[in-house]
């Protein structure tokens, strides 16, 4: 796939400043970028990078127009720019519609003409997939679930009983999503498991990652917002609530019935306990633990950056001396002592 | 499938207040219940919603049944009953005995007549599968594999060389029993990879999580007790044991040799070490660092519930100065005089 | 498989002591080790266990052997030595070159006719397979994928476009290497997917757990190097470099294009934030979040081992009241007396 930088800049709308013929063959980063390649500079750390590269042509702001040696295509969004033009240079392969051989599915299912269904995939009564959509092989899909027009599972996906998938969603390999949810009736020592009945009902334009796992609900459903952005390695506990355009990166556990706004940015390996309420617009730092409800929109954290070990053991040492003299301070007369000194 | 009051009353040997002619057909939280609804009072905080239900029926304890505006089924496990009559109500779909035409089964396998094996699996030579076990699609049994009756693969299961799953096992969609351990010896910069020859036994009535993984042993089994609930997404290490009734919740990962006692409960994402030795009824809190043996039984923390991130960042800077200033004392001078100051 | 002893010495160049034709057949520890059975001795606190064992062999160090009740096999590495004898004892099951027939191999793919291909996978369009490669039941190779002789993909193995691996490198099931990264430009409250177009290039004799994920690099490749050993339910984001013979914990996450140096040691949990350079030689210890650039080597850590819960929350309480007491003090005055204090 070729274009040609003066073709870009008509069907994005952005300024073009530079040779309109110049071919674009494909994307780079600044530093190591050569000729017929694109790059884009949204971090502007990188503008020494900038100014040294064999790009040629880079997506820029407006102000940085003039540190670039090459053509620059101009857009106040230069990252979301560059995104758009990476999708027509590297356009995904063209829809083949219709079921290769050796996908079984059921006579009960409902496959739009216009969709793709990969080898080996599996597809129970009941389930209805719409236009374009594109699943990829031995995805397994249960029965009665409901896809959305263009969704996207790339492989190896399993989807339980009844999940929904909006429109355009894309769910990479490995995903399980519709596992029972981890719910069990106290039985002296034993568990009783508790029937999980829900399902799970994902918005449009969700992306999901491999091996990432989504637990139905014990009645009602667990819910994913329109636009939600889910990294690999995630799980997501029944009756979850994800609000829209919330985004989580990889390795984050989040407990059941927790219910999480809208907007929200979370670090990877977080743990989110369950039965809380997260407003919109929180950013959760990385490793972060949360054992209680949030209101306010704001920044939270509760990692704590590694140090050489020695230094850490003393500070971990250190910690837990301070919470015994804390104790014994609470020693009614200690206290007393405590206070005198403090004052 | 519809039940009167009357024959669940009858069936689970509870008492019934209110009529027991109402059929009941679906469960349903209290708050969202609706006619032909049973739903469950377990935790008193949701008093209130019991007040104002709509369902037809709720299982509770005697001492709420006078607040309970409809049909109350008395028990004194109430989550319990729920969780039994909800099995009555969504039974799962009946068995159909047999393999499926596209299960590619080692003629030397013994599968019982009455297991069901579905669409593409795969079961080598070896395999032992019992009665009424339930083997979804696309699950991978390795050679001499046993599985005991009434054992439930839900989906793309992977059972490595002579894994046992005791009765009534039910396994999640993308769980790996059996994959190597993590062993190597070191020579020089490099790692040799040390055979792992044991494999992985699992008792009765476990249940394993969707994409939770199990490694074979080094050179004994790794051994899951009886009745022990594995959320998704855990990593067991090779040789551990854990003892009969444990629960462990998502993302957790326990390193190798560990030895876990019965009836404990393991919060999500927990890291424990190898080679510990963990007793009977220990809880450990979600998000916990375990690096020593713990022998009492009782509720162990590591965790840092969070905090706005400007206050955070001071929690941890005074941490670490706190720790250095405690290293300045170690200098016998300086101890001297905080002596003197502390006193 | 039996061995005489003397053969052993022999193959593998090491000094014998006690009958050479002793014959082993298995491994065991040395608890629980009976006639015919191998064991050794490399951490100095099992030598008690040394001194009753039955096993009919050990392999130890010279400076132990006058320990040992039974036969030993002298060496300076006697782990590595173990490893070797355990792989001629339990040798993998023989390679049977060729595809089985319902595996799908795309007619412009090129599998060496000394590899062998399992049941149900599916191999696209322009993929090399090299000699002596085993390819699992149910693996997925994508367009263009590479993989050098001697590979080993265990079951359901998920490659993408364009991934290559090096020589004997071992993935075990449910491995995803080629996902898309987790890369979006905002644009206004939704997120705008950037196409991720890089590959994943996996050096020789990599070890890569069950489960783990490596996703795609956006523009340039991913990068594991030679001899790296991956544990299961391992995150690597895309551009991650981790130079050769590092080792790797299970449920660590790396986020994206940190560059991690050779003969690193890393434990589990930990948690890896994007864009860092950490050097050679640097040991992380387990639950360790990682947050900036580390340049000597050295051992490394942040996690807290935990407490019994209720001292726990007094380490917590105080901790955060310190850190408070501490901002109280940043105001001038209250500085200031507190310095007098102090002195």
């Amino acid at each position: 796939m070729s274009i040609a930088l003066g073709e870009l800049a008509v069907r994005f709308g952005c300024e073009l400043r530079g040779d309109p013929d110049v071919q674009i063959e494909a994307v780079a980063p600044l530093g190591t970028a050569g000729p017929g390649t694109l790059s884009f500079l949204a971090n502007p750390k990188l503008l020494p990078q900038l100014k040294h590269t064999h790009a040629s042509a880079v997506v820029l702001e407006a102000r940085h127009v003039d540190d670039s040696p090459t053509a620059a295509l101009i857009s106040r969004n230069p990252h979301a720019l560059y995104a758009r033009i990476a999708s027509c240079l590297y356009p995904e392969a063209p829809l083949r519609p219709g079921a290769h051989p050796s996908a079984l599915i059921d006579a009960r299912a409902q496959i739009d003409p216009s969709a793709q269904i990969d080898a080996y995939c599996l597809i129970a009564e009941g389930v209805q997939i719409g236009a374009r959509c594109r699943i990829g092989p031995a995805c397994l899909i249960g029965p009665h679930a409901r896809l959305e027009p263009d969704c996207h599972l790339v492989a190896r996906v399993t989807l339980g009983e009844r999940v929904q998938l909006g429109a355009r969603s894309l769910i990479h390999a490995g995903a399980v999503i519709g596992s029972d949810g981890f719910g069990y009736a106290r039985e002296g020592a034993a568990w009783l498991k508790v029937p999980q009945v829900g399902s799970v009902r994902i918005g449009s334009d969700v992306e999901i990652g491999a091996n990432t796992t989504i637990d139905r609900g014990a009645i009602d459903d667990t819910l994913i917002g329109d636009g939600v952005k889910l990294d690999n390695q995630i799980q997501i506990g029944h009756n979850v609530q994800i609000g829209a355009h919330t985004a989580i990166a990889g390795c984050t556990g989040i407990a059941g019935s927790t219910r999480i706004g809208a907007r929200c940015m979370i670090g990877g390996q977080c743990g989110i306990a369950g039965h809380l309420v997260i407003g919109d617009d929180v950013v959760i730092t990385g490793m972060a633990m949360v054992t209680g409800s949030i209101q306010q929109p704001g920044v939270y954290s509760s990692g704590i950056p590694l140090e050489p070990a020695r230094r850490w053991r003393r500070v971990v040492a250190q910690l837990k001396r301070m919470a015994d003299r804390e104790a014994a301070r609470s020693n009614p007369q200690a206290d007393r002592q405590q206070d005198q000194h403090d004052e």
